[in-house]
């Protein structure tokens, strides 16, 4: 049976900094965090909440609240929550709204959510405006990934996708393209994901600076998943006029757009250049240029982010700040100079 | 607000039908379960069975255990399962217990799991000879999906990964292929999946009642992804020898051995024929020629067999038996006649 002086001894700090760093107090760095997460994790051991938690009558459930479990980004970041929640003694209940505006709203109407867990995490689901009443009648802690607004009291953790979406555009540009499509989509569904619409933003400006204006012609909404990136290809050749690049708002959006060239006998890149932004699981396979995105590790961070008022503390105002993870151009295959007509 | 009346009248059956199919009661076919469960998902109704739940002291949580969240089989089967939960007013608690032994096996000796579940779903996790024990002690209903040995008392969904792999590799032979080698993985981590080793014997049934005796040389064992492929197709290009066709024990294994061919400049299918096992959601945009197997269906038939044992209704002999979902051969651009040597 492992003991927290196990973890202490594998991690190089006291039993006293596990402790903590397990009730996720504000006293221990994020670094000593994750080293002492790790070593729990490695050494299969869990902490044991359960006497505080019969005693404040908490469930130690944690609501993970996403829009579908199979999209890439989505995936990750509650496999890499779920393991900093299990590690710290926590279950994780997992509402899948299927990207329908009826149940994610539903779903944060629940009366009995409260009963159910002691905290939530939103991820890739939106949150806007008239929500955050909604939200703040929860009376939960929470946290949100990649999900739009700031939520009073609640940290959110995510990228930003304009700038993403800029660096996509900026890479094509300097590749000497002038006409460059985008592809943009939701996550599935209903109800749009902003992240998607933000990342066209910042195709947009990118454009915009390098003097040329966006062609509405060149625009297309679409499913965000590789048939939605096929369908809005097709679409596109059809209007007659090839692009010589395609900006997608997501890897899996762009695998469909490669596919869907391919199916028309199109080259990629000698013909048309295709990015994408994430870099999915399999974006490697395919030899697609993307924007990186950490999705793991806004999986954890957002975990952490619980853990504090889990344990019966309340935030600090530096803990509640957003959190805006860094982004990175990975150069493949899929994009090359353009093409001279 | 949504009552049962509108369901039933959306589904074309009498409430007390709606009753029964939410229940779980096997009185009610498959097709009007599924029929009303679509219904009840449409117009947004949710049974209530918190009354009972109270009453019968249940938590009204699934376990639902993963080895982890993030492969397509996985992500498909968890989907579609928390639909049917969802809608019969279950929640579901994930547990991703990373692929690791003593991660799996402490699990099911959990002596809390009782406490925090009223039933359990294995998904694509190992059911061993000496685990039936432990899990009879658990005194839960469960169900596995693609897991191994049948639990007595539970049934089991999957596919016949055997006759899978053998389709794959008749697929291969009806082509001309002679020299096909095999890459084969566990889904991730220390503990080997049974559907990976069960389709590899299906390919050497395959070759040996093709007359060829399978070549250990062209045989590897690897990691259950792309990366996995990618650095197999290398190993094998190492050995000198190269193969016109590989079978991969996955999509995502198959979609790295593509990749790691290209990398090495040789062309699929003209030079090597690759094809995979699933259809993952991404194998039409990679041109992959795969067996398909449903796995949202196999998600959706799990839970729908828990539905009976939540409501308190023993399980019949004819709801124990194992169901076997057909799988079916998809041929697109990655395979094609052998190469003349």
């Amino acid at each position: 049976m492992t003991t927290i002086d196990d973890v202490a001894r594998l991690a190089g700090v006291s039993t006293a900094t596990v402790s903590r760093a397990l009730r996720g107090l504000p006293t221990v760095s994020e670094t000593t965090r994750t080293r002492v997460l790790l070593a729990a994790e490695q050494l299969d051991y869990t902490a044991s909440p359960s006497a505080s938690r019969l005693a404040g009558g908490k469930t130690g459930n944690v609501a993970v609240i996403v829009p579908r479990i199979t999209p890439w980004f989505v995936g990750a970041v509650v496999e890499a929550a779920e393991e900093i929640l299990q590690t710290a003694g926590y279950d994780l209940l997992l509402y899948n709204i299927g990207g329908r505006e009826h149940a994610r709203t539903r779903l944060l109407h629940k009366a009995s959510l409260p009963k159910r867990v002691d905290a939530v995490m939103l991820v890739a689901t939106p949150v806007r405006a008239d929500d955050l009443a909604t939200i703040a009648s929860l009376a939960l802690p929470g946290v949100t990934v990649s999900s739009g607004l700031v939520v009073p009291g609640w940290p959110s953790i995510r990228i930003d996708d304009r700038a993403a979406g800029r660096t996509a555009a900026e890479h094509l540009l300097s590749l000497g393209h002038r006409r460059i499509a985008c592809v943009w989509g939701d996550l599935t569904g209903e109800f749009a994901d902003p992240a998607h619409a933000e990342r066209r933003h910042g195709y947009q400006e990118a454009l915009r600076a390098a003097g040329i204006s966006p062609d509405p012609r060149l625009g297309i909404e679409t499913r965000a998943d590789a048939e939605g990136g096929r369908s809005a290809t097709e679409r596109l050749i059809a209007r007659g006029e090839l692009p010589t690049a395609i900006f997608a708002s997501c890897d899996e959006v762009a695998m469909g757009v490669v596919n869907g060239l391919r199916l028309a006998g199109i080259r990629v890149p000698q013909q048309v250049s295709v990015i994408g932004i994430d870099d999915h699981d399999l974006a490697v396979a395919f030899g697609l240029t993307t924007v990186a995105q950490p999705a793991a590790e806004q999986g954890r961070l957002a975990a952490g982010t619980l853990l504090g008022p889990l344990a019966g503390r309340a935030r600090t105002e530096a803990e509640l700040a957003p959190t805006i993870l860094p982004t990175r151009l990975v150069v493949r295959d899929s994009t090359g100079p353009a093409r001279e007509d």
